[in-house]
């Protein structure tokens, strides 16, 4: 498991959403850890290592008995914390008869998971910041809805993918894209503040696209806006157009349609990842019942990405690392690059004692 | 093929059953070495490696002719000890067209092979001692079936699974378990003399489980046994039970219903494994056909088992071998691990001078 | 991709038939360099390889423009040399923004590469002779199908199963076979001059097997021939039959059922090959639809060795290397295999300086 080297640690990744764990435990793989996710007896998330610690089952293959984890093999028993509290037919629970928990936060129903962990017995970090908040899902101007993709590709291809919308013009014809150039020659403008990097591109008096008009009754042509934070375990993504020349779109308080999307990119290992991702629109009174075709194309986009970004890895797996030439569009998503790199250098600052 | 070192040379081993064996060459990998099976002219089962000296066809893609393996390539005949008798359309057979023959014996209907061969030329370790027996499939008490199955998983950890029945409680809730306290807390004796090891448990007094009651008509509580005897390449496992306080179960002539499992664990490779399985059961004068739901339910059962001991070798890939905390089911296991490390010591008498 | 290094470079080598590349770019991996094949303006097939500079996308996913190859990710566009020619958004093309290309010659509508390219922007070998004939493809006497099969195997196999005729009689007992051992006693005579190796069987007075029936009104028994023409990268495959008595099949011109097969045996990998083939027969007659029947069983055929040799390579590398026994009918596939080696250690000469 020395793929967690490659991944910024210390910091809050998204595990999920809040509606994904019921009752049965839930196992997932990130940063290269397997764990298991489960609701305590309060309903609280609490998240461990996915490995009993007598003969290494998943605990994801238990079941949850009073907000406790039962291991399916010999009936172990593990509180939230790790601690073993039971171990049927003998009295006394063995000292080391623990397993390492993580420590675990819902915010705007996203789970998040701090990763670092106990290594050997030795406590790993815990949060020294607040998890990250997502105004949209709380904000009552809109209505989201989200899903869990699995990409056959290392988390950074994603960041590039989402850092540079210029390929929506190629790969997105049928939803959000079509004229290519005007996607291509939107002016940019690429801002980064520490482990935030900014881009923001405007296309003004441009054809609104197929997702677009089935959302909203634009009278013709539009003024259009693609803003995208990155942060070092998410993105945060408010894209949305008003009427040409109707009202300036560099007011933060614009009107028209608005999609404001959240992208967790959450490794899962050190060539897959995990992408939990949300949709949050407005929609207009006269066309209320249009949301679903936006979650639905928004689906269907994010489905183009992953088959582009899977060839695109399967080709560099092919090839080697030859070098890339860099065009215009990267500027964002080598920005964004600096920064995971400047990370991994750091790492071994939180490794355990 | 440097697999071999991994397991104990030179002792019998399970290669299937007498009714597998039919017009047919049969192909199976023991120990990392690739074998075909076949009847020689007098019907006797024979084993080859698993190539035909000529262009490395598996043999087993061929067909038999006269009691003699004839290659599905380019004809190469090949007698039942390995030696090349007819390459077609050449007078001359090169002096070095054989292949390895493997020494094998049916017993009790079980196809047993010593699994010490040929290398370069030289010849491997005979038989120094009778292949077991299994004396449930001779007794005319009993009727028996069984069956084949695969495992992504190396034998070591099915070895494990049987000789610690305390997970039938959390593993076979549907047929041979439930109660799992009951399983969990049953005094258990392990004792071990030279490569053999036997655990015994006994559990007094306590419901009978749905495979039980399907096959024997217990009048309320029972007096069950499972007593489990180890040996390196396999073991058999006698369970039962009488009506609670009827008579004594450490008696050996004791009556009641009679489960006699016959389990030939024959590694595949190192990280996979043949399960090759009998279960001879009794039946009641008042139950005669319940004989086929008890034959179902261990099929079921055993599945149970392989989809838990796949799942936690899988999960031992993931998260490589940091230690494992014992409890007290393991003592027989454990025992039965020194007495293969012990082996895998001395293997290197074994191989050809 | 150091595979090149096992693969005779500086050969033209197919890469498949005029009729497969259509408006859509077409990508297929050979000598373990992928490349994409399209057409120009012209019509002419082009081949690049199949990775766009920019973000190593490969370009067959993306699509033909006027002859031009647009990127599916970012739009960059590429002519038939590989230059970069657009990339929308930004006025001025990298000095660095191309692709190596490959040369490529249509001939009797096979489509040859020339395998040797661009490393590190020096220029890789050109031609230094016109690619292959294949005169059946153009004889009026003849009509021809073919198709593209996929081997999970090394392309030497394939080269000693066609060369070694005699695995006929084993092999395709239902097509061309039956009778094994008159193949494998037929007399054989191998000849060879540089890279080409010729290999003659004739069998006299044979029964004719099932596809030359279904061809042809043979009266009965049949002298039949098969002349096989090793290259380097391809090889074509004369077989045919007359009455038995009724002319000297030593003749060149003689009459009778002819079958004209051309095989082209492309590495994709160290591991994995194309085999691109041809059947041209001849009808006769009073039997003119039966060509059909001849082509479904040349492919029925051809899946039989596939399988056959997939087998035999599975079990290479299960056994590793052990020393392989020669007999009468390898002498052929051994001399071929002479070739290959002295031009592997040739190939040094052909990198680029």
């Amino acid at each position: 498991m020395t793929d967690s080297a490659t991944f910024p640690l210390n910091r809050w990744y998204v595990a999920g959403f809040d509606w994904e764990v019921k009752d049965a435990p839930l196992g997932r793989t990130f940063l290269g850890r397997p764990v298991v996710l489960f609701r305590d007896a309060a309903g609280k998330i609490a998240a461990l290592e996915d490995r009993c610690c007598h003969r290494a089952l998943p605990l994801s293959c238990g079941r949850v008995e009073d907000g406790a984890l039962r291991c399916g093999y010999h009936g172990l028993l593990f509180a939230a914390d790790g601690q073993c509290i039971d171990v049927p037919g003998q009295g006394k629970i063995p000292t080391k008869a623990r397993v390492a928990p993580y420590p675990v936060a819902v915010v705007d129903q996203v789970i998040w998971i701090w990763m670092a962990r106990e290594v050997d017995g030795k406590a790993g970090g815990q949060p020294d910041c607040e998890p990250p908040r997502v105004p949209a899902h709380a904000d009552p101007r809109y209505r989201f809805k989200g899903g869990a993709f699995h990409y056959q590709a290392p988390y950074q291809l994603i960041h590039d993918n989402l850092l540079d919308l210029s390929h929506v013009g190629y790969v997105h014809t049928k939803t959000i894209g079509g004229n290519a150039r005007v996607h291509m020659e939107a002016p940019t403008n690429v801002a980064a503040d520490g482990e935030h990097v900014r881009v923001v591109r405007q296309m003004k008096s441009s054809q609104p696209p197929a997702t677009y008009t089935a959302a909203w009754p634009f009278k013709g042509l539009i003024d259009r806006w693609q803003e995208i934070d990155f942060h070092v375990s998410h993105l945060q993504i408010f894209t949305g157009a008003v009427d040409a020349g109707s009202e300036s779109i560099d007011n933060p308080d614009r009107g028209g349609f608005h999609m404001r999307g959240f992208h967790g990119i959450t490794p899962e290992t050190a060539t897959t990842s995990h992408y939990f991702w949300t949709m949050a629109a407005s929609s207009h009174p006269d066309q209320p019942d249009n949301l679903d075709t936006v979650h639905r194309q928004t689906a269907d986009t994010f489905e183009e990405d992953r088959e582009i970004i899977e060839a695109q890895w399967n080709n560099m797996q092919r090839f080697g690392q030859p070098p890339m030439v860099d065009i215009h569009v990267d500027a964002g998503a080598n920005r964004a690059r600096r920064v995971i790199a400047l990370l991994d250098e750091r790492n071994a600052e939180y490794a355990p004692q």
